[in-house]
Parts: C-alpha cells; sequence; structure tokens
C-alpha cells in the first residue's frame, strides 16, 4: 500500500512529510499481514499526527483477483482512521488525475511530475504508488481546509 | 455479519453458547460501521473466550456490489482474530453443507435443521447468517481438537 504525508508551511505551501510503501511478506497469514498493515499505519499517524486523511476510492470493476484482498487492506485501513479520531475524504484515481494536470487521463510520469513539483521536492517519487498518494493527499489538500493530511492508496 | 460461538461439553457435545447478527446502521460513515463490528466481535471474544475461530470463505464471483464492502468488513474481522490471538480456519458455504449434511447443495432449512439438531436446541435458529455461522463452527469443530469456537460468516 502507498502513503503519503503533506503539511503546510506558513507560507501556504504544501510539503511532503513522509511517503513510501507498506509492505508484508506473503508467507504470512492473511490475519498477520493486515495487523502489520494496520501497526505500520498507526505508527505512521503516530508521528506525523495529520488532521485529516484521504483514501483512494475503490471501484468493484478493478481487478477481481485483487479487489478481495484490497478491500480487506481498506476495511482495516478504515478502521484506524476512525479509531484515531481521523476524517477521510474519498478520490477516485480519475479524481486526483484532473486535480493534478487537468486532464482525467494522464500518464503516471505526468503525476510524478507534478507531485515533486506542488511539494518542492528535488527528485520525483519513484514508487507509482507512493506518488500517487501524494496526489491524494494534494488534492484533498486543495478541497479541504487542512493543515496537514495522510492519504492511503491501494 | 452472522456469529455463532459453540462449546464442548463434558460428553463431548457441542452446544451454542451464543449467535445472532451484527447490524450497523447504513446512516453510518462506511469507517464508523467498520469501527462497530469491530467492537461487537472484540466483546463477543471477552465474553464467550473461544479457542479458536473460523470465517467464511469469499470467491470474487460472488455478487460483485457486495464484494468490497463484506471484504472490508472481512479484512476487518481477521485482524480482531488475529489481535485477539485467535487463530482460524476457512470454511466454503459448500464445505459446510457437505460437513453438515453429506450434501454441498443442501437448502437454508436443511442447515437449519441439522444445526438444531446437532446443537440439541430447541428450536431452529430463524437468522439464515447466525444459523450458517453456527454451522461454520460445526465444521471446524469437527475438524479441529477444539472446545470452543466462534464462527462468522457475511
Amino acid at each position: 500500500m502507498g502513503f503519503g504525508v503533506i503539511e503546510q508551511d506558513p507560507h501556504q505551501h504544501y510539503h511532503a512529510l513522509d511517503w513510501g510503501i507498506i509492505r508484508t511478506s506473503q508467507k504470512d497469514s492473511e490475519a498477520s499481514r493486515l495487523a502489520q498493515l494496520q501497526e505500520a499505519m498507526q505508527e505512521l499517524i503516530r508521528q506525523t499526527k495529520p488532521d485529516m486523511a484521504s483514501i483512494e476510492k475503490l471501484f468493484f470493476f478493478r481487478n477481481a483477483k485483487t479487489l478481495m484482498p484490497v478491500s480487506q487492506a481498506r476495511g482495516v485501513i478504515l478502521v484506524t482512521f476512525y479509531q484515531a479520531g481521523l476524517s477521510y475524504v474519498e478520490y477516485t484515481p480519475m479524481q486526483v488525475k484532473l486535480n493534478m494536470t487537468g486532464y482525467g487521463r494522464s500518464s503516471k510520469t505526468d503525476i510524478q511530475q507534478m507531485v515533486q513539483q506542488l511539494l518542492n521536492m528535488e527528485e520525483p517519487v519513484k514508487s507509482d504508488d507512493a506518488a500517487d498518494a501524494l496526489a491524494i493527499a494534494l488534492s484533498c489538500a486543495f478541497e479541504q481546509q487542512s493543515t496537514s493530511l495522510l492519504a492511503a492508496r491501494f
């Protein structure tokens, strides 16, 4: 799962506080992997103290094989947000692309470039999932009154 | 979500300790409903102290509209099992029917009758989901060395 945390500075610019991928081993049981995901997310929330969260909206026409494990993980993440007192907004991949580039079918490289530019980063974020998560956080930042945001994408 | 908890008595017979449906309001947010589900399940585990858990196995060809919310709930339940230290076994609806009646396409009424008989209950369990959960618990009991079992089905 990709994640990104951004924060507004006193000049109203957003900066990336943290981003990356939470990975678990396929050798572990489903339940253990979901618990590891929850613990990593709880730790991230403790460290970065976001005001608000955002998450990718899933569709049932997504790849059927991955829909079930991804939905299971998403359920765990939603409970984690709720228990941390974080309200959340959902974004479809198309909304995020529109918000980032004004074009709903922009490429992964377009998104990475916009994320780098908007967050004033020295290098583009290499992981697509992490770049997408930062893009979701930025989409949320543009629409909500919030100074620090956490986003998750699957 | 339907649940059932069974326990073995000193004569090797199983009895139903608790069964029913955990419902949440459609007015509440997805995250709040998932958190309510987790709290209800944690409370059930505290009260009935099962040795082991079992859960319905889902398939991606299940009704696509319900697959996502059901998988989200299932993810939360698996984490709850894990955090309570409960190992779990998964059963498909067909395995449960075979275990209960020897016939993989038996009716809901057949299952309800077998559950009533095997658990020595005065009346059949009215809710299909709760009866199915008890049937999952019994399936697990037949195969595992365990004296008290909790089961969940969606």
